[in-house]
This record gives structure tokens, sequence and C-alpha cells, in this order.
């Protein structure tokens, strides 16, 4: 497994402590959770409500939570105020079907950044310092809020930003397929035991859950477990 | 006006220029509010529902903006679930009346972080790159996400986490209030105009606005106009 990162690949011990992880209900999270649960942390699954089209993806959040054993499973409602002018979101804007340049309609502002925020206050209620998340450098480079210098930055607010993290500096920011590519993740969650049937990657899924084949998600899911010579067993609409 | 940080006191020109304006319905945020205007942005304000015990509060901050010349007004509804174990959200726990050491139990978890993370959200939406909000290091230095490191933290954390940010680091956090006393900012914002009778602090106000008088809001608050050699216009219960 190679890594460029000293966040990516498996996480340090856990021993038991509490952990936040952020779930969307596709493969890549799925396979956080498992590697964080695999660590040894207790995990806590958070997913968002966040108008997105795709809601098959808070079912699949929910099933793969109670899978992988999660000690809890929160969905967290917010508000879609803030959450205009993205092809996730809107109705008026139509998600791509082929690859495209620079930072993709498919971004949602400051998307990462508010996720992160609310696992933030969830954590320090819990008493959890470790977060984790499936945000991924290699596929998703023209997000700003996958990046590693944005989980470094996160990282250092949150140690400035809690009574916790100034007390003790102990907030950590795991982002273990940070540097991995898909097929690399796919690999990795297949030895995990990830049930990635429940997980929903595709950015028009029907309501079933069943993917269109053809966005940006889809291809690098297909191509992924292509790669990893997995058995991709992804439910084609 | 002394200022021991180069964010406090009057932001730079913004010559037009749209600023995301975070509004509690509070004396601070109101002066927030008329200095971001008076110093030429186009102002945008947010204001947050988190379930607080002061509901007034937001009617406050509505009025405030509408009186203070606000380009729009969004009320952002935070799920509940992500703000417990606070005086100020949980009924189970009361509002202090008197001082406390150390960081108060009306501190709500990574609040702070959260307001911003959607301002961010927000401000992308609308093209903005200055944010500006009432934080105070003065009063409330026992809340870890009122001090200049953590604005310092967050406006890096801005330019590392959205398109416009990564083009550009035009990101500003504006935070006018951070080093000055309540006396100061009450001068300033009656200088200002600032309609400091709409304004509801307290943190156990009535439906209708009416202050305790008694808790630590209420009291750095009547302590300030005193100070300042302003008639306060609070109306107490």
């Amino acid at each position: 497994m190679t890594t460029g990162d000293s966040r990516s690949g498996p996480l340090p011990p856990g021993e038991g402590r509490p952990a936040v992880v952020l779930l969307s209900g596709g493969l890549d999270s799925a396979t956080v959770l498992a590697a964080t649960r695999a660590a040894g942390y207790a995990c806590h699954a958070v997913a968002f409500d966040y108008g997105q089209k795709h809601r098959s993806e808070l079912t699949a959040a929910r099933a793969v939570a109670e899978a992988l054993g999660a000690e809890s499973f929160r969905l967290v409602r917010l508000d879609a105020q803030a959450f205009s002018g993205s092809a996730l979101t809107d109705d008026d804007l139509a998600v791509p079907e082929s690859p495209t340049e620079g930072i993709p309609i498919t971004y949602v502002p400051a998307r990462n950044t508010i996720f992160l925020a609310h696992a933030l206050g969830v954590a320090e209620a819990l008493g959890a310092t470790d977060l984790a998340l499936g945000v991924n450098a290699v596929d998703y480079s023209g997000y700003p809020d996958c990046r590693p210098a944005f989980i470094d930055a996160f990282e250092a607010l949150a140690n400035l930003a809690t009574k916790v993290g100034v007390e003790t500096g102990a907030f950590k920011v795991h982002a273990p397929l940070l540097m991995l590519s898909k097929a690399e993740i796919i690999r990795w969650g297949t030895t995990l035991g990830v049930p990635y049937a429940l997980t929903v990657s595709c950015y028009q899924a029907t309501v079933e859950g069943q993917a269109c084949g053809r966005c940006d998600s889809c291809r690098l899911r297909r191509e992924g477990f292509e790669a990893a010579r997995v058995a991709d067993p992804t439910a084609y609409r």
C-alpha cells in the first residue's frame, strides 16, 4: 500500500477510545469505518442530510454503520440554504456524465469544512478526540477540501477551537484513504470485510440505490473494482 | 480605541464588496454589522437557530439586520443533535448567575467553528471572501473559539477549503471587536448608530426579549453601558 502522507493507510491503535467517523453511504467512507474499527476504536458514525439528490446514500449509510458494528449512528440534518450552487443539490444543474476539467460542478461549497465542524461538535460532546473521514486526494484532486493541506489545517483548527483541544492538543483527523487509488481502497476494504454491496456511490442513484453507471463517481467505482480484480457488487439500473 | 491584534478595530475598506456577517441578535454582532457596513461592505447577515433557549435573540437578529441595512438575512437551522451538553441548549443545565472559573458551562461544543463553516459556505455561494463576526477575547477569554489564534486558524482553513480561497487566498475573517472592552464596543457602536434597544444579550431572555439582569451576559452588558457612560436601553423583566 503506497502512502505519500503520514495520515494515509492504517490508523494508529485506538485502544478502545471513541472516534467519530464521517459516513456518506459510499464506498470510501465505509472502508474508513471498517479501518477505524479494525484499529481498535469505538466508532460513532455521523451522516449528513444536506438535500443531496441521491437520497439512497443515507439509507446505505445507516445499513453500513450497522453492518460494521458502529456504536452509534447520527443523521445530522443541514439547512439546504447553505448548500446551493452544486449539481449534487440543485435540480437546475445536471450531474455531468463525462470527466470535467478543474473543480467539478459537483463540488458543494465548503462541504467538508461544514461536515468536519459538526463532527467536531459531536466529538467534543462524546469526549472523542479522533475524527476519521474518507477524503481522497488522488481521484478527487479537483476538490480543494480533499487535499492533505486542508486536513492539516482542520486538525490545527480543532486543537484551537475546543476545550479538549486547547487543554491537550489531542485532536487527530485521520484520512486513511488520502493517498490511495480506488483499487487500493477496494483491496484494503475487501480484506476488512466491507460489505460493498450495501454502499451507494452514484451521484444520481435511484431510491432503491441502483447506480446510473455513467457519472464520475460510478466511473471511478467501476474502474476501481476492475483494477482491484474484485467482483463489482454494484446494482446498476 | 486599543487594539492588540491587527484584526481588531475598524475593517479595511470594503468598496462595495459583499461580506457575510454572523449575527446573533446580541450587542456585539450588531456592532460588527454596523462596522462592516460603515467600512463599505454589502452585508449579508447569517443567524443560527441551534436550539438556544433564548429564542428572542433570533427575532432580534432579524430586526437588527433590517435596521442596519443588511442586503439579506438568512436564518440557518442547525440540527440540535450537534449541540448537546451546554447550559445554553440543555433544559437540564441551568444558566449560571454568578461568574465561573475556566471554560463556562454556557460554552457550546465547537459552536463558532460550525457557525463559521456555514458562513463560509454561504460566502462561497455568494462570491464573498470577507467574513465578519463579533468574537471577543477580553470578556470571553474562557471560550477557546473566541481567541485570536482560533480566528487565524479559521482564516487559514478557509483559504484551503474553498475554490476561491485556493485560487486567490483572498478569504479574510474580520473580528473587529476581538480586543475591545465591552465599554469600547458600546461607545463605537453608539457612534455608528447601532440600535441597541433592539438587541438581546441575555442567556435566559423572555419571549419578548426582556433580560434577566443576572446571567454573565447581562452582567457584562450592564457594566459595559455603565463604563461607557451610555444610557442602557435594555428592557429588564
